[in-house]
């Protein structure tokens, strides 16, 4: 791969080490009893806070090492380079699993060349796992190990175990009743993964994850982990699943392409 | 306190140690590529023989020191003792999280001293959390810490976090309409949580859990941990819920209430 590529991973760790830095302090803080962070006579909100104090951190690093980038965050918009490089970032990816006090939150930052995201972590600093995907590889770096991911084999959609967020907070009721019944004709459906879920599928865990409505910066990092692993990322209609909207993640390219049947 | 409850938490400590043991090298293991523990020619299933193992690694812990307490587990029956206490276990609670890599399973032990579980152990050795509630009173052990837990405040349905495992996995027709009408009434609905939820409910992150179909040894640990930290566990009709089926546990009590009037 290029060694542009392997400095980027550097750098990339180097971000998701200060995100985790911004974010943990607030995780699990509670609403009522404490004040960490927001102005005087502002309700202490720990999820808004971490999220803008991440991004924070994220963007004064990339403005310091490669201020010719771009860089597109949830938080903080759109800031346009003069590289065709740019960063895509989502501080906290979940975040009513944040707020509920669960663990399937994570930090999203992708590295987009221009054409697509060839770079992607998933940090999840309170378990003390991250996957990062890159060249053509995924590795997941977990309390000191590190271990190179590959999905499991599944080819047919009766032996997979699928999973999305929410049963039906983020699918509209015609894309609720194609869900429904892609469940009955699965193995098993899991909710409630939030981007933990992609982790899971890149490990071989799960199968598929089918989600809706999501936007750039919450699949662009997945892409890169996912792919890098063996799996394939699209829209539902088979198409570029990096400006987000519907999205269909499988580990076999054989159930992708049943799952793609049955979601057209 | 008695003095005796002091000392089963004591006890209970090493049983959850000597489970989180026998379960941790299974957990993550892959069917299809490893052989850690199946009888020759059998095919490796991780967690039929991590629930087996942790379950025959606590009887032995019990049949040593309490030789006269009975025993309820999922994996090896029951077991009648003199005594009136008896130890009803469920090493791998959430078996669907537990294969497919995620963190929201645990191990469940309670005490149940004739009438009622009197101590209950929550243990999650994957992110290191331990749940113990016993003398009216819950605390998390979490990497070398502990916290006396609190439920936090929520008096309306409107304001509530509700939660389930499943959102058709486990109730039937008639529930998932009340649950539904439930999730359509509340702030938030979060899925997928198994056992997980009712420490985080404990921790005063989420403020109801609501499931049907439950056994005995999947609710009896819970209910000292969510008692202690102030919350409340009955039956949806409002009686014991220490036999398991449809079980609904709160923060609040007004919640409590509130509840039961749209599950009755």
């Amino acid at each position: 791969m290029p060694a542009d590529l392997t400095d980027f991973a550097a750098f990339a760790h180097r971000l998701a080490d200060a995100s985790g830095a911004a974010i943990m302090p607030h995780f699990r803080a509670r609403l009522d009893v404490e004040d960490k962070g927001g102005k005087k006579g502002e309700k202490y909100d720990p999820v808004t806070i971490a999220d803008q104090n991440a991004e924070t951190a994220i963007r004064e690093l990339i403005a310091a090492d490669y201020p010719d980038h771009g860089i597109l965050g949830e938080e903080h918009g759109h800031q346009t380079g003069t590289s065709p490089y740019s960063w895509v970032l989502d501080p906290i990816d979940g975040t009513r699993a944040f707020i509920t006090g669960g663990p399937q939150w994570g930090t999203l930052i992708a590295l987009n060349d221009g054409a697509a995201p060839v770079l992607g972590v998933l940090d999840q600093p309170f378990t003390g796992e991250r996957w990062i995907g890159y060249g053509g590889r995924t590795e997941l770096h977990a309390r000191g190990t590190v271990t190179r991911l590959q999905t499991r084999a599944c080819p047919t959609v009766k032996e997979a175990v699928i999973s999305t967020t929410h049963p039906w907070g983020y699918f509209t009721e015609d894309e609720q009743a194609k869900f429904r019944k892609l469940d009955a004709a699965a193995r098993m459906s899991r909710f409630g993964g939030d981007c933990y879920a992609y982790g899971l599928l890149a490990m071989g865990f799960m199968d598929a994850v089918i989600e809706s409505a999501l936007q750039p910066w919450d699949i662009q990092a997945l892409i890169p982990i996912v792919e890098g692993a063996g799996g394939i990322v699209t829209s539902w209609a088979g198409g570029d699943a990096q400006d987000g909207g519907h999205v269909v993640a499988s580990g076999d390219e054989r159930l992708h392409a049943a799952l793609l049947k049955l979601l057209a």
